[in-house]
């Protein structure tokens, strides 16, 4: 996700320090970088000529490079140990007017503040892929994160051609992944008892919640619909699944082997070129279902 | 939602029996049909010329109207003494030969075929409003329900502009709301604990989840992300909401009588203009962000 990041810097005019520790990284980072950005020229994403955008990236496996970084990204794996050994490195070198954002989806902000001098400059990022595509962002607010350094970091992610949410809590999960992950407890467990098939289930969701969620949202939906049905929360909230842990589906379709487009195989199977439509697709799509929505006039009195 | 319905069967070419058995409900209807019928033919939607769907329609207050029907879709309000009333002057005045199809979201499908004297001949058709414009249809199976009806009403609905699934079982909620359920029941328990503010949830689900669900749906959404990371749903699935009944913000608010954009006021608030706003909108959103997803040449293969 590192590349997807500085290239939604780079198309937003930045200039990208970006830090490749690892051995090998640098030797494709470029060159999917570079291709990317000219996909996004080819979208009219760039707020800057393409050259430009190109000349102002860095690719270093050196640290100090950060030391004039107004804002510092860490991506790296989610795993403890390596968070902190790169976080002392960023805190090391850095000025000390600087704010580090954590890309983590899974460690607390809370807990990894307190690997740096000055965690109240810290917080979370928690973006959606492809990064230079998406709008989608929440800015996480750890324990001692200060809330200016958080509405610093949603004034520039306006620019970043993004609609940011703040999160002033912590929350396991954040915002979207915890509603989605509501999602997924149910949805596994209605196929694992009742053997209702996935095109089914993927066909009536596409067909239903796809009809209205990116124009309205949930709660203006209750709205919509008129508020008078609360037999449905009544009846239905005790029904739902509550159960832990990883679905028995997943894991064996994963100890398979199989991770879904990018091998071909997953819940369900890819020709080659049947993979590559779905990578080129979504990205045109999630552009322009933006697009259309904001074409509708209901949608401007509630835009940020 | 019997309006609806009707326009939908109008539109299609159908010859329709409206019955409306509550007096008044004569007075208001036609008026409704023919206007929400002219809207469907401004869309391009009718499968006849409009002369021709308006001549296709009788009201009456006469059940034996219905003694020639193929199908018999009931939908009165979610009462068990009342549907059973309704089924059974249905029931007495139909030709052997006919399905009946209720449009219940709450009654279990094998209990309302028990009042009527051939429940193989009897599922559910679950629809979403407006439904003569929404592609989302549900048919669902009661114990008793014979397959060959449900696979007759599924093919019927395919010349209702509907993208239908069947239900071999009749879980409550069925899938969609049952999906949905879940992540209202987890989007209260984040408001009521955690002073997050619905538009910034809103905002967060539009910008994330509306911007794949209608392209994917949620197992190819798995697909593509990859199945990597398993780790969301071991640690995320045991820290979701398993609150049961009506979260207390919908209790106060509904008590307040707001009925959400009907009225002007419910979790959110709107002028005149912004709500007339919104009703025109989603008719219009929901044909078109279809028609931009049949776009997409990764749709093709996986359409039924």
């Amino acid at each position: 996700m590192g590349r997807s990041i500085v290239v939604n810097m780079l198309t937003a005019g930045h200039p990208v320090k970006a830090i490749a520790p690892t051995p090998g990284d640098m030797v494709n980072a470029e060159e999917k970088i570079v291709r990317a950005l000219a996909h996004c020229n080819e979208l009219g994403l760039l707020a800057v000529p393409l050259e430009q955008a190109l000349a102002s990236l860095t690719i270093s496996e050196d640290y100090r490079q950060l030391e004039d970084c107004r804002l510092v990204i860490e991506c790296v794996i989610e795993k403890i140990p390596v968070k902190q050994a790169v976080l002392q490195k960023i805190d090391a070198v850095i000025s000390p007017a600087a704010v580090i954002g954590t890309n983590t989806s899974a460690i607390p902000i809370s807990f990894l503040q307190e690997m740096v001098s000055a965690p109240e400059r810290f917080l979370g990022i928690h973006w959606a892929e492809p990064a230079y595509l998406t709008r989608f962002l929440e800015i996480i607010c750890g324990e001692k994160t200060g809330a200016a350094y958080a509405e610093q970091v949603y004034d520039m992610a306006c620019h970043w051609r993004k609609e940011p949410t703040i999160l002033r809590k912590d929350l396991p999960g954040f915002i979207t992944n915890r509603l989605m992950y509501a999602v997924f407890r149910e949805v596994f467990a209605l196929v694992e008892g009742n053997h209702i098939s996935l095109e089914d289930i993927d066909r009536s969701f596409r067909y239903d919640a796809g009809s209205w969620m990116t124009l309205m949202g949930i709660f203006r939906r209750w709205d919509y619909l008129g508020l008078e049905d609360l037999h449905g929360m009544n009846t239905l909230f005790g029904k739902l699944s509550n159960s832990c842990g990883v679905p028995k589906i997943m894991e064996q379709i994963v100890e398979s082997g199989a991770r879904g487009i990018s091998t071909g195989q997953g819940l369900f199977s890819y020709s080659d070129s049947e993979a590559s439509c779905w990578a080129e697709n979504f990205a045109a799509f999630n552009e322009e279902i933006y697009d259309l929505a904001a074409e509708y006039p209901a949608q401007n009195p509630n835009r940020s």
